[in-house]
């Protein structure tokens, strides 16, 4: 109907001409080197160039069976390229990392990969917690996808307290043999991805009893389905779980078990073991599982950075675009970017995908020291990481959410538009609130961590992430307008809101209350000690990270670096003004400092804000957005994606003939 | 599979023993009076009871086409009934009202009706803006539905600013017709409802072109499709403009014109006209449409309120229902509703409906009252009340859709699912925070306003909404525990607030800024100053509803409305505890008093959470919620849920054959 010309649209060419850095080197910064931002683009080539991965009908328009049917066909074009990777001696984490849960897999699967568990969750379980003669049995068989598994663990009854699952497998010595049992409806397996209809083993985590004992969660290997009719075994029922806010590709699944035997043997039994005879042999540590745990938060935190550049991207190229209004009568209608109400919509958001950017960077490496240290049997820094992570992935996953809704009603209309895939993202980020953590819970983890430390204070010269807390009580710093004055306010802040909910903690014991009474009725005031100690983690290391590449990068970029560091600090600070006028030096006079600090780092920001989108440098089909493509062309994209609509195929529904004209006709 | 039982969770069966208070008399005073209550009833079982509007597969499973196939069938279903009443003197404007935009319209197409806007605006425009030969033409013929018609305003390039849309409508006085072109492609009309393939017919606004001259937008009736066969006539380019975060069954549509020819009588004249010869005569005053877009606004808070209502009942039933954790170890699992951080994310949400309900029955009002005025002439009240209208539909759009999503994922990944009803229902909230004025649009409308008055104090006596500023800026009320005390703080803090953003506009000024320039670059404050001011508006109207409730409610039933009144308010002063630190007595000592008191409200609401919503009495068809129904049969209704997927019907699915089991053998 419209074709769409191949021009770059003008106001995105003026943006880039006015652009005053060099947007490769922010390119090369963000990737972690030029070879890897090669790396990328190679993948991304070898993965989004294949026709086999190309659909004439965006899946929206699909069926929720037909979405699943498109999506193993994918699947398994996609697994089948990476095993062609590896094959090639071009493997590395990488590429599993971008196509199982990064955003090249979402390029290819925007709503989800009904195999990734397979990778994700059953092979590193096999790894983590098979005793080699299992290693040796199962690893190879799914590395080489000769069976598909999942990972059951979460019950329709029972997510967050794990503890409290409900799935039995209890041993039966004269056959050596689990019996696998769903005993009531709420210890149905519910969520996990694969299991509707795709994996045919699972992982599933149950009650182990032995000898009428019951000793606790355990981890078992349960067929599912026939290997060659891919028919539910026995007593296994099973399906999916239904349609849900994003994720509809994911086949997540639900599984029911009825006096399923499985062979002693899929026990795994690298940790805890039960014998022949029925004896239960106790794992030597328990935390040794933990490790996973945190490392997929880490991974989190990477995540919310990334599909909030995503955003931004899409956001802040739109609104170089979109002209509206007008500022001054008689004037052309402005950018909308002009506006400072629209600048003040995207510019704190492209700031913190920074933060959380670094944020992730830092939290890697010190997860990495960390798992080193277990290694020579060195658990000191453990409790710390765990608090640090649960922290860092609830921040960064309420903010990105929050961020991406923010830039996508920042797109108006158009940002409610499936082709502008803001919708989606969103459907994407918001479910990493709760999974692998809900979020509320998570905060409670941190604060607990923080109360202990608060309440010894001991060791906390060697704590990295908390030491401040020594000081930070009695810092009164005089208000400064500067990163610095704003990071020792918010450390005042922490340490000041950590003592107060400590001290109702203690008030309520001492009116009688139990501990644990005393701190659920604590802990509105507990989530929001441990939100703050992670947005100051976030904005230190945030600051420390732009410290530390003084010297390395151009002053160009420098200064672009320093004015994201000072806007999401500054910003960090307004939001908390509450806090900090009643924990600080922070007087409502400074309001006016911060505020008009603010506003000219908004201006300061305004002229690279498309130089800097540029430089996430996500491909056209990575965005997968009508307002996002790099040429601009806004208008077009958005009619040509509504030509795919097979609504459009046809100038007249069959619902006239069938529905509309015999009521139009009724009336006459 | 499962089958569900009748009986009641006996969890709500305690919970509804606890109640305080008659949960009856609370329905009947929210829906106002015994007798719409049996009204509702009445209709939601005409509707509701129908066998034809029932479906065997729920809607999010069919593809995009099917949707709105099927949305067609109903709607043609619902408006022959709608029909059914009006002609049996059982009509009335409460039918209208529900079935097109309100809970039950909501309840049997979930996603939108492809025909609400000829009832909405497609009649409505044909009264308000046709003369009488004009309306004696055409209403009979949309009233009867001979014709369906639709509203095409918004284009691809210009929704906001409606002066600039392009779509022309050039007079020809040789052939006494108009022409219409879409003269570029962001002329193209955008996102009417049923323009895709349903309406035969749209009221087009367009650039009036005649004698060589343009007067600025029209409406003209053009028809779009054959009446007989459907088929768009020559020169309508038209189809459905594609996927949406939601409303996928109302057909939104785009429409391009070109050389479309309509007579001179199809400009819809009542204000202004077109003589034959070309002569333009202008419209005796331009103010006269003003009362629709204000109408619209009052509907949207009403709205805001009762999906936020939807959302509270389903989250705290389902709080009441959820067992998780321990709060002591060995204890039981507690309801998931006696964590302190669960109730914080309920019960202001549940204080919050109330407020807005409150608040949109005050502006019905108001808006009673002044558009009563506009008939006599009478013009004074209405700035006021614009003003007013665009805070408040800004605030409690933009709090409803948070809101909602706070209560989303207070359920856990049980509020991902389609089948607990959040996602459609945020789907569609947070598409009223963009249409019929995006709300930070609107909020600088308000601030605008407020601007004003700051600046000239003279009538101010006689503005109910506003008077407080004559006062509020020297008021410095020593802090009180009170709801009065909080009234009067959030009146000092936005008159200081205004009075701090005209001064940036003027200093703006003085430095040499054009008066829009200071005002664009002052327009973060004055977002902030016209929300300020909104919420005063709602905090003050509930303290005021409540007031004169008192001695006709019983006193059980006055207790809990005093209690949500006060949650609401310090909630909403905790909230804004930054500028009322800044701005009022309040000073850091008192915030751990606001906090006690807000602590102390949750534990009160705490035993009737349940009640309270109960009283909302929505139908389990209307909350059409697994996790929120009256029962709270949650597990069991999301198991037969997920039964209803075409997924689960077959054992295994076609893709296992086509593509799982060739790659799985592929690797061997």
């Amino acid at each position: 109907m419209v074709s769409r010309s191949n021009k770059v649209n003008p106001d995105l060419i003026r943006e880039r001409q006015n652009c005053t850095f060099d947007t490769l080197e922010l390119t090369h910064l963000l990737d972690g080197g030029i070879e890897r931002t090669n790396d990328r683009k190679n993948r991304e080539n070898f993965f989004l160039n294949d026709p086999e991965l190309q659909s004439k009908v965006p899946s929206e328009y699909l069926s929720h069976k037909e979405k699943y049917e498109e999506a193993v066909k994918k699947a398994a074009i996609i697994f089948r390229k990476v095993q062609q990777l590896q094959n090639e001696g071009r493997g590395g984490m990488d590429n599993f990392r971008e196509i199982l849960g990064g955003q090249l897999g979402s390029a290819i699967l925007k709503d989800g990969n009904p195999l990734t568990l397979h990778y994700v969750m059953f092979i590193p379980t096999l790894m983590g917690q098979g005793n080699v003669e299992q290693q040796a049995e199962w690893i190879q068989r799914a590395w080489s996808c000769d069976i598909i598994g999942t990972y059951a663990q979460t019950e329709l009854g029972h997510g967050t307290f794990i503890r409290g699952l409900e799935t039995t497998a209890t041993y039966d010595p004269t056959t050596e043999e689990f019996v696998l049992n769903s005993p009531t409806i709420t210890a149905y397996k519910w969520w996990p991805g694969g299991l509707g209809h795709s994996a045919n083993y699972a992982v599933v985590v149950a009650q182990l009893y032995t000898l009428g004992k019951c000793y606790g969660i355990h981890p078992f290997i349960v067929q599912l389905r026939d290997e060659e009719t891919h028919h539910p075994l026995p007593g296994i029922k099973i399906g999916e779980i239904g349609c849900k806010l994003g994720m509809n590709s994911t086949n997540n699944g639900y599984l029911g078990l009825e006096n399923v035997r499985i062979p002693r043997k899929h026990m795994l039994m690298k940790n805890s073991q039960v014998l022949t005879d029925g004896t239960y042999v106790k794992s030597p540590s328990s935390k040794l599982t933990y490790g996973t745990m945190i490392f997929v938060r880490v991974v989190l935190v990477q995540d919310a950075a990334t599909y909030l550049k995503k955003a931004c991207t899409i956001a802040t190229r739109y609104s170089a675009v979109r002209h509206q209004s007008q500022i001054k009568p008689d004037d052309p209608e402005p950018q909308i970017m002009d506006f400072l109400t629209q600048q003040y919509k995207l510019f704190p958001f492209i700031s913190a995908s920074f933060a959380f950017q670094y944020a992730a960077t830092w939290l890697w490496n010190t997860y990495n020291n960390v798992t080193g240290e277990l290694e020579t049997g060195q658990l000191d820094n453990l409790p710390e990481l765990h608090s640090t992570a649960c922290a860092l992935k609830a921040v960064s996953t309420a903010d990105a959410a929050r961020g991406i809704e923010i830039l996508r009603l920042a797109c108006g209309g158009h940002g409610y538009m499936t082709s502008s895939n803001l919708p989606s993202t969103y459907g994407l980020v918001t479910a990493m609130c709760t999974y692998e953590g809900e979020n509320t819970v998570l905060l409670l983890q941190t604060a607990r961590f923080l109360i202990k430390i608060w309440q010894n204070k001991q060791d906390i010269q060697n704590l990295p992430t908390v030491k401040y807390l020594e000081t930070a009580l009695t810092l009164n710093n005089p208000f400064e307008k500067s990163v610095k004055w704003i990071i020792s306010a918010l450390q005042q802040t922490a340490a000041s809101k950590i003592d107060l909910a400590n001290r109702h903690i203690n008030d309520r014991v001492q009116a009688g209350q139990a501990y644990e009474t005393a701190w659920n009725n604590t802990s509105i005031e507990l989530v929001a000690v441990a939100d703050i100690h992670g947005r100051t983690i976030i904005v230190e290391t945030f600051y420390n990270t732009i410290q530390s590449l003084k010297g390395t990068v151009s002053p160009q970029l420098g200064t672009v670096l320093e004015q994201l560091l000072e806007l999401y600090a500054v910003d960090t600070a307004l939001k908390c003004s509450g806090d900090l006028l009643r924990f600080t030096a922070l007087e409502g006079r400074h309001m006016v400092v911060l505020q008009a600090w603010m506003e000219s780092l908004l201006a300061a920001i305004r002229p690279n804000a498309v130089g800097i989108v540029d430089s996430f440098d996500f491909r056209d089909e990575v965005l997968s957005s009508a307002l996002g493509a790099y040429d601009g062309n806004v208008y077009e994209r958005l009619l040509e994606e509504a030509q795919k609509s097979p609504l459009n195929e046809e100038p007249v529904n069959k619902s006239f003939d069938l529905y509309l004209k015999p009521f139009i006709k009724s009336n006459l």
